[in-house]
């Protein structure tokens, strides 16, 4: 972008603040500022209110950690639910991504993401003694790894599988219809529904 | 994206009002509010507050009409400014485009936009009148038009140059230099300088 010298330090701040999001640099925060200057001010009030209120008030589920505004999430809460059964994901977009194939009914699992020693995160770091307590003192009878196919989750996958073991549980993982290097995000439903039924015994 | 049940009404809410900026899809907007979410609280109330001081305490150059902080901006109230040539631009990154070229020292009058009777917009709805005002109470010797390089910046050139004819003033527009139907923020500095250099008359 060409070099430039802002009229106003309040388009600045607002300019630099925008720049911080991921993908969005200070050509874009600038039309997005200026859009929002030419809305009427109730927009800007409400983008902002919506933003610090989730950042305030969002929950974790105290059972399977996935995001939630109440203390058990709705999943969790839900009567309808198979509950010998959970799904691990990484996060929050892992729990979209399977809901979205209509072809899992039991409970999550949320890991807070997967052991990468080159990022210096490590099994304490994330959610996994929560989940072999779910395992030792629930009637859990499946646990399926839905991790990302990448080489942090195939040891996350390794490393859970081990703490398992002395669980009379069946742990599976999803059957490789999922690319490997790909992003469970932009796996389209059909390939991830097929590799829920398809999964395979770890 | 695939169609998805929130976990949380905050999120949904976040996500809805992140998505109704422009060039944001849902599925960005879910990746900004979650890259917040994991990023310090301080950074999410920092971001809300600049959108929220932009809208509310932004002023408008009680002369050229640009964006500032304050009641006249830095351009109109600078000493070192030449305050006999008015360069006119459609908003607030055409003063941006214009000012990165290093080659203007003048003043600039802010219009708003373009006539554009497709959207509605006629002469009323832009800062003309407060441009002739300006043209018939200053000393001002010549006008730039500085426009977007197409047809409403073109009729709007033409509307402005016959508003101006009664007055012993140059009226000049940018040598077309400037790729016909491209917008001046997306021209580079050198070709734009070039431009300014070869104005012609109207």
């Amino acid at each position: 972008m060409q070099s430039e010298q802002f009229p106003s330090k309040l388009l600045e701040h607002a300019v630099s603040e925008l720049a911080k999001l991921p993908g969005i640099g200070r050509r874009t925060a600038l039309r997005l500022a200026l859009h929002l200057l030419q809305r009427e001010a109730g927009q800007t009030t409400a983008l902002a209110e919506s933003l610090v209120h989730l950042r305030e008030d969002i929950k974790y589920c105290r059972v399977c950690r996935n995001l939630s505004d109440t203390d058990l999430c709705e999943i969790c809460a839900s009567p309808s639910r198979e509950t010998s059964t959970i799904c691990v994901v990484e996060n929050v977009r892992g729990v979209l991504s399977v809901e979205s194939t209509g072809q899992y009914n039991g409970l999550y699992h949320v890991l807070g993401g997967v052991i990468s020693p080159v990022d210096g995160i490590g099994p304490a770091d994330l959610e996994i003694e929560s989940l072999v307590d779910r395992v030792r003192t629930g009637d859990v009878k499946e646990v399926i790894l839905a991790l990302n196919p990448t080489m942090e989750g195939d040891t996350t996958n390794f490393y859970i599988g081990r703490r398992l073991e002395e669980f009379p549980v069946k742990v599976s993982v999803l059957s490789r219809g999922v690319r490997v290097g790909d992003e469970l995000e932009y796996t389209d439903e059909i390939t991830l529904g097929r590799a829920l039924t398809d999964r395979s015994p770890l």
